[in-house]
């Protein structure tokens, strides 16, 4: 008690005020100087909530850089408020430390945040800082906006919908093994750069913010691929008491993941139920997709009809997603889709 | 692909349908059945949001009770938003689960945190579980309604106003302590119960949101203390540009923490500045003491008078919370709060 005291401003808080305060420009977010943020919410609109954590060696790699880390970490969320036709409005951050976490990681990781929180409109509004004895864990509680009534949900899907997906599917997954095993490369005969468009793919999602107001005009039901195509699209039909049947040869797939897929037909499990593919998964009526398509394209998002909803067979609970190859044979996954607890 | 597929219905859905969709009863929840939560604001009130991480061996230790652990989770959420002035609506739950995590664990866990969550009225929304090789670790984001506009902020403190703090301090420090090392009990000479006491009050904190009406009314700054009473009422003047002095005298002990104490002198160190009290401290303008005082006693609340606030001295940075003695020498810390990052 008799020593002299050093500074009253903790680590903490220098932490903060270093990394952190200068990307928190929103009103709501007080400076990150309050015990809370203070958000006065649009009139006549809805706030859509999500939170999605990462953990090192579980949803990236503990030595991918920081840059990746901050935006998968973000846009993980952002693809939900996209796929629920939400406009990102901010987020909580919390920000889990491991012992000697320092600037090498700090600055990039803060930088990477800031240029996607501007590029998305999705602002930085509170946080908690705090150190572990375990892995970095990255876990943002993300808010957006639709107007009063209009989330887009998983339930509204109807028999006869057509069931699209934006983007291609099954790189990040396919990215997660060559990460893993840079041998991959040659094995699946993948082209110049194609190994670093998956593996980048892997690093960081790109969300479709950009098609969340043609998914709230124009779906009957959306939600992102996070757990796997095929999984995911069970879910949907579960949720909206319907069942569906996707065409196999109308997945859409990048140039890398068609040479790995024409080498390793074995492949084809990984891509449909990999998951990490941040891509949105919607049913349309029939009569709104040509418009739909219209946005899309004017949005710059690739958009690709995979299949058809259908009533429930009798008999059966609804929630069957079929994927059919050339000779209307259904696929027998492993695995529905990925999960942690198995 | 050939084999048998099982169950389309991950673990990780069914862990959070078995635990957590029977308390997420809010409408906003849906349910925990789809990506998102859909939450419209009441009309004219803002929205406090806080965001806290509690890490196993960091913040709780890693054999407290589970329903301790998640009452502390949640709790030190509420104490946020007591201090803010703000009605407690809901949350999102981050649950990052080590191995083997299982019913023995989350059973209790769960049931204590709907208990609280109805006692609170704070209901679980939404929220994400996933798997961690590393501690358990549970980060909750929690939202608040005021009226627009009326936050209890930080800053408002101003010289005269009476420097106030609910229930006891230090509690939960010396609770640590002996958590830590059973054999303190005997050399500080606790009576019957008082270990236990302490150490309850380490593991379940008591948030004040009884009295978060009356501080909405009453209070010029409030925030909750978290840090250390010393290094909070330090952070409280800096916010609003003021000096204070607290009288060590006046500070509120309970019975466990005085007893201990007086065998001890040293320990005042760890009282003032130990944090985890999740008490509120505020500044309030004399002409109001008095209805507030009547307000917390109407509450329940208990609530002590420890110093006042004054002009941060020339020549001085503002934000010198000093803390004195009988013969009025302010004592010196060599450790303004607690920090993760020193």
């Amino acid at each position: 008690m008799a020593k002299r005291g050093r500074s009253q401003e903790s680590g903490e808080d220098r932490l903060i005020a270093r990394y952190f305060r200068p990307i928190a420009q929103h009103p709501a977010a007080l400076s990150l100087i309050d015990d809370a943020a203070c958000l006065t919410p649009p009139k006549g609109h809805d706030l859509v909530l999500t939170v999605d954590a990462v953990v090192a060696g579980v949803h990236f790699l503990p030595d991918d850089p920081p840059a990746s880390i901050a935006r998968k970490a973000l846009r993980v969320n952002l693809s939900d408020l996209a796929a629920k036709g939400a406009k990102p409005l901010g987020f909580l951050l919390t920000l889990t430390l491991p012992p000697n976490t320092d600037a090498t990681f700090l600055k990039p990781f803060a930088k990477a945040l800031a240029e996607d929180a501007k590029a998305y409109g999705c602002r930085l509004l509170g946080g908690d800082t705090t150190g572990t004895p375990g892995p970095l864990t990255i876990s943002i509680a993300a808010f957006g906006t639709v107007p009063h009534g209009r989330m887009v949900r998983r339930h509204g899907a109807r028999p006869g919908d057509l069931v699209m997906v934006t983007g291609t599917i099954g790189d990040a997954a396919l990215g997660l093994k060559v990460s893993q095993r840079a041998g991959l490369i040659k094995q699946w005969r993948l082209k110049r750069g194609q190994g670093a468009f998956l593996v980048e793919r892997y690093r960081a999602p790109r969300p479709r913010n950009a098609l969340a107001l043609a998914v709230r005009r124009y779906a009957s039901a959306a939600m992102d691929v996070s757990d796997g195509l095929a999984g995911d699209l069970a879910k949907l039909c579960r949720a909206s008491g319907v069942s569906a049947t996707a065409e196999v040869a109308q997945v859409p797939l990048s140039p890398a993941a068609a040479t790995a897929l024409a080498t390793k037909p074995d492949l084809l499990e990984t891509i449909l139920t990999g998951g990490d593919d941040y891509e949105i998964l919607c049913t349309v009526p029939r009569a709104r997709a040509t418009r739909f398509a219209a946005a899309a394209k004017a949005a710059g998002v690739p958009l690709t009809i995979i299949g058809r909803i259908e009533r429930a067979r009798a008999g059966t609970a609804p929630g069957e997603a079929r994927f059919v190859d050339a000779s209307e044979q259904a696929l027998r996954f492993g695995r529905g889709s990925f999960s942690h607890f198995n």
